[in-house]
């Protein structure tokens, strides 16, 4: 149950986070998202996982010497970039905060009562009433709403002692121009994703998401403290392994497949079918240490990779597992088609399309050995 | 034109605080301001004033050495108490902003550059995907919403230097219980505000706001450093009158005459028009400095008053004023009649009374001498 919740809160996050790329208007309501919950269980323990690995990175690695942290007026600043509307992001800071409290008692004898400020930042067009209005009854800490892309800066210097960001540093700030320029050698066409079959298709799509991560790193450098810690909790895929040949990247080629069916039966036409791309990368392990030892502000203290909870609900031979399938894919990136496409019918078409093409492949889908992977980072500010 | 807009911006406010008083939803939206702009201009530059007081006090009293301000990594924090969704506030932030960053400038020899977090703080409901939306393009600050009440501590320990707060703290957090009660002596029977005339109604009114304000100054003395300020502009009256006395009072006693008529032919209840009155208290100049000196926390460095933009409108002998006056007496208070009286034609029909009652004592109306007042006061967080 709370491993589905997880996985509706992952699906409601990626939502979100498409319905910004696509525009500034908030997400659509949250409908449906009970009948996930009513058809599915799932076994393991992804995030759970995280989160211990979360409590022990604290525990590890949380110095209060370090952090010159002022004992005398503890006040202690948590950010949860990329927080979407909750409730997600208030368990994250709940268990944040009671893994900081505990090494703070311990750390300290008899310490003064520390007080805890978050900050919980989105996109300017999030919604930041139902967040607030969702906010938990009993909080003990401040909280605070930060509007702006978390690719700039959005605290002042040296103010943030730990920083969170969960399922969304995998989105691009922006499909790279090259990918959808006839003229480019890395142009994409006949295709929606970044396979990992064409090599320059793929350059410019880790190009994007190395700018993309260095901005991010760049601004958290200056607001974290020396010895601050972040972690960061995004989509990738193994090591080797192109996107193409995981399940979700079977999936997303199937979305492809069902758009160029409707393209050559003149439903769209092929200059919007070529001009349309995801704007998410899948990173491997490899691609991400470079990008962080690269950049030099922080220090890897933990990587660790899990199976996306998604995939692990496909593994399941079980229709209405098929069915969450369709409905979350949609749910996520429904805004971005429509707003492409311009015309809901077009998605709809699209998307029965792409339900049928699922089905077919289905019985050996679960066989599928290659899948995408959530990534556990876990970085420290050099001093 | 500024003085219109700002009797708008006003007149916004007020209606954002009734909103709040009355239920958590959001205002409804500005629909007929643009009316209010298009039919008056206003002389007086009583905002303007204010403005030149506040630059004034930032340029005597800010000190940079008291407030133990860290050079090395300084950032200035500023909050915003009761901001609503803009655009006020932000001028405010503007202004406060530029006169900190001179007075900085002047105060160290090449100093590093200043960096201001601004915290936008209101209720829960109000709403700050609007004021997050229209956010300033370019702002030199970071922003913050910081959703609760004012009354209630909303930040860390000493982590403010200036706290601002224009037109909210003179609606008080609830009607105090003994005026709707027909069994205490305060039973404010047959009136909606407290008219003066009655020191039981009038001790319980005051009773309330030295709550309000004292869980206010209590809250802000933990969150504002040591030399921090505190501007605070409010709506209240001159010393030695009643409330019933000046222009505003006689609207107000206006309203509740219309309301009793209302009773008296039967179409509302008894009971419903005596358990109405509005949660506003327009305090002294002497009570309001009686308030802070006992609260002790803070040292008043100026109070000033001036007229409330409102009674200059309606001091001009111009029918289209009277129109203004109604219209927006019906935008601040529209909410709780409604909530009160659940029946949108009540409040109808109240308002054309009103309206009627207003321009039979019209012709005489800019004679009277007692005005509301806004009051202009400026702490200091002792240290």
């Amino acid at each position: 149950m709370k491993q589905t919740r997880r996985l509706i809160s992952s699906i409601q996050k990626e939502r979100e986070m498409a319905n910004i790329q696509g525009s500034s208007s908030p997400m659509i309501g949250g409908d449906g998202s009970h009948s996930y919950a009513k058809n599915s269980t799932f076994q393991k323990a992804v995030l759970d996982a995280a989160q211990g690995w979360m409590n022990e990175a604290i525990n590890d690695k949380l110095d209060f010497t370090v952090l010159d942290f002022d004992s005398s007026n503890p006040t202690f600043r948590i950010a949860d970039l990329g927080c979407s509307t909750g409730p997600n992001t208030f368990f994250a800071v709940k268990n944040i905060i009671e893994a900081v409290e505990k090494k703070y008692q311990t750390h300290f004898q008899k310490p003064p009562l520390i007080e805890f400020q978050v900050f919980f930042n989105d996109f300017n067009g999030n919604d930041f009433n139902i967040l607030f209005k969702t906010l938990p009854s009993y909080q003990n800490y401040f909280a605070a709403g930060i509007p702006g892309s978390f690719y700039t800066r959005l605290f002042p210097k040296s103010t943030i002692h730990f920083a969170h960001s969960s399922y969304s540093l995998h989105w691009l700030s922006k499909i790279p121009p090259e990918i959808v320029d006839s003229n480019s050698p890395a142009w994409n066409k006949g295709s929606i994703q970044c396979t990992g079959y064409s090599k320059e298709v793929a350059n410019a799509y880790l190009g994007q998401y190395k700018k993309d991560v260095n901005m991010f790193l760049n601004a958290r450098a200056e607001e974290i403290v020396g010895g601050g810690l972040i972690v960061i909790l995004i989509g990738g895929r193994p090591d080797g392994i192109f996107m193409s040949q995981t399940s979700t990247g079977v999936v997303f080629d199937l979305l492809g497949a069902s758009l160029a069916e409707m393209a050559n039966l003149g439903e769209i036409s092929d200059e919007k079918m070529n001009s349309f791309n995801l704007p998410v990368y899948y990173a491997t392990p490899k691609e991400i240490k470079e990008i962080i030892e690269e950049n030099g502000h922080f220090s890897i203290e933990k990587m660790e990779q899990v199976t996306h909870p998604m995939v692990m609900a496909m593994k399941m031979k079980n229709m209405s597992i098929l069915e969450i399938v369709v409905s979350s894919l949609r749910a996520i990136f429904e805004k971005i088609f429509t707003e492409h496409f311009g015309n809901e019918e077009i998605v709809n078409k699209l998307f029965q399309r792409f339900a049928i093409k699922l089905q077919e492949i289905y019985p050996g889908f679960h066989k599928i050995i290659n899948h995408c992977i959530e990534h556990f980072i876990f970085l420290e500010r050099k001093i």
